[in-house]
């Protein structure tokens, strides 16, 4: 079987920010949606090469707000052989009083039980699913409402932990991702719940249609830019 | 009269980047068009508070495919008591053969002509006429063609030339201009000739609305980001 398109893109972007090395202990954070089923699957895939020895575990959080990982999913990972930890957490519970639920605050909550279990674990990276549509979606919420140049790094060194993010679907459009799940009769779920408000996004990835066509080259051009920063041409 | 709006957006681009010094010789880039024309107001208005001292001249280059500025122009920036130089250049005889005459060819002949004039005649700054709008349709075709992340920045320091490239207008939107020149009276001329490929630019300037929605405040944002560069949070 000829090595997918999708999986060199990853080898690229984890050759080119040295996300992963010999030894390594990673913890890959598995939403139950499409990103993260194929990011596993290709960490998967790359331990069977043997091009370096690292471990991998799963790690789904289950909240009081959604519906949680299907059967199916479960299945998978295990036919795989990677251990799964499925955790719940109320979000709801640690909402603060006047606060109204929001996507935010939820991934924000995930954000630190995947931290935390990491550090309590000892693993030293964490691999995350953020795509590059996901990538350039943040880049324009930031720019055209906090005012700030910068999104999600493919590599994020916490100054404070001993932990790393490594983000290997960087490259990767999210329509590669789709078409490998499709591929490869993936049924992914999407997050869902009563509470999203993430109006905000949902703008953003209409504007990235916009100024790119729906352009994977073009939204490659724009990725680039990303580390072709000229500060002298900028203000 | 209270002092105009644009006035003190203006006023504040040149305090924040410190464009006008003390004796300084400024060369005015007159175009025939609103922006540097509302650019050179202002700059009569600033001398005459006396601020600080400068001399202003304005240059306006002839091309043999555009029709040159205006009897009526003429007359508004002699009443202003600066002095007009006009330069005239073929643009198409310095055309390279096989090469079709474009927006970006033309401005940089334009722009070679006013580097050299101003060095032979020992100006340190030359004043440009680009406004807010002009810099985020600039980074969209950088960042989406190029793939680099850059623009026209307020202040331009050559390394070889001893002469500054200043845009008191980087904080304006085009339309507190448009609204300005038409409050006073000013009938401005648009860069019209039968060669017009400008496609790239008239495609970033859609694209700019589409992103903003034509909202001065969110342009604002967006040319904030340009300052607030967080290079840790990027690729």
């Amino acid at each position: 079987m000829p090595q997918h398109r999708l999986f060199r893109i990853i080898d690229k972007a984890i050759w080119e920010y040295k996300m992963i090395s010999q030894g390594d202990k990673i913890l890959v954070g598995l939403s139950g949606g499409k990103d993260s089923l194929a990011l596993l699957h290709y960490l998967v895939k790359r331990r069977m090469q043997q091009r370096e020895s690292f471990d991998i575990t799963a790690f789904h959080i289950k909240t009081d707000i959604t519906s949680g990982i299907s059967n199916n999913l479960i299945s998978i990972v295990n036919s795989w052989d990677v251990p799964l930890i499925i955790k719940e957490i109320s979000v709801l519970e640690r909402l603060k009083s006047g606060k109204k639920m929001n996507c935010w605050w939820c991934s924000t909550q995930r954000r630190t039980e995947l931290n935390n279990y990491a550090m309590e674990n000892s693993f030293n990276k964490i691999a995350l699913g953020h795509h590059m549509d996901d990538i350039l979606e943040t880049l324009l919420m930031n720019m055209l409402q906090k005012g700030e140049l910068s999104t999600m790094s493919p590599v994020v060194n916490y100054r404070k932990y001993p932990v790393k993010v490594i983000r290997p679907l960087c490259f990767s459009s999210e329509q590669r991702i789709i078409d490998y799940c499709t591929e490869n009769n993936f049924i992914s779920e999407t997050c869902t719940c009563d509470f999203q408000s993430n109006s905000f996004r949902k703008e953003a990835r209409k504007k990235l249609s916009l100024i790119t066509d729906g352009d994977e080259q073009v939204k490659l051009k724009m990725l680039h830019s990303l580390k072709n920063v000229n500060l002298e041409c900028l203000l």
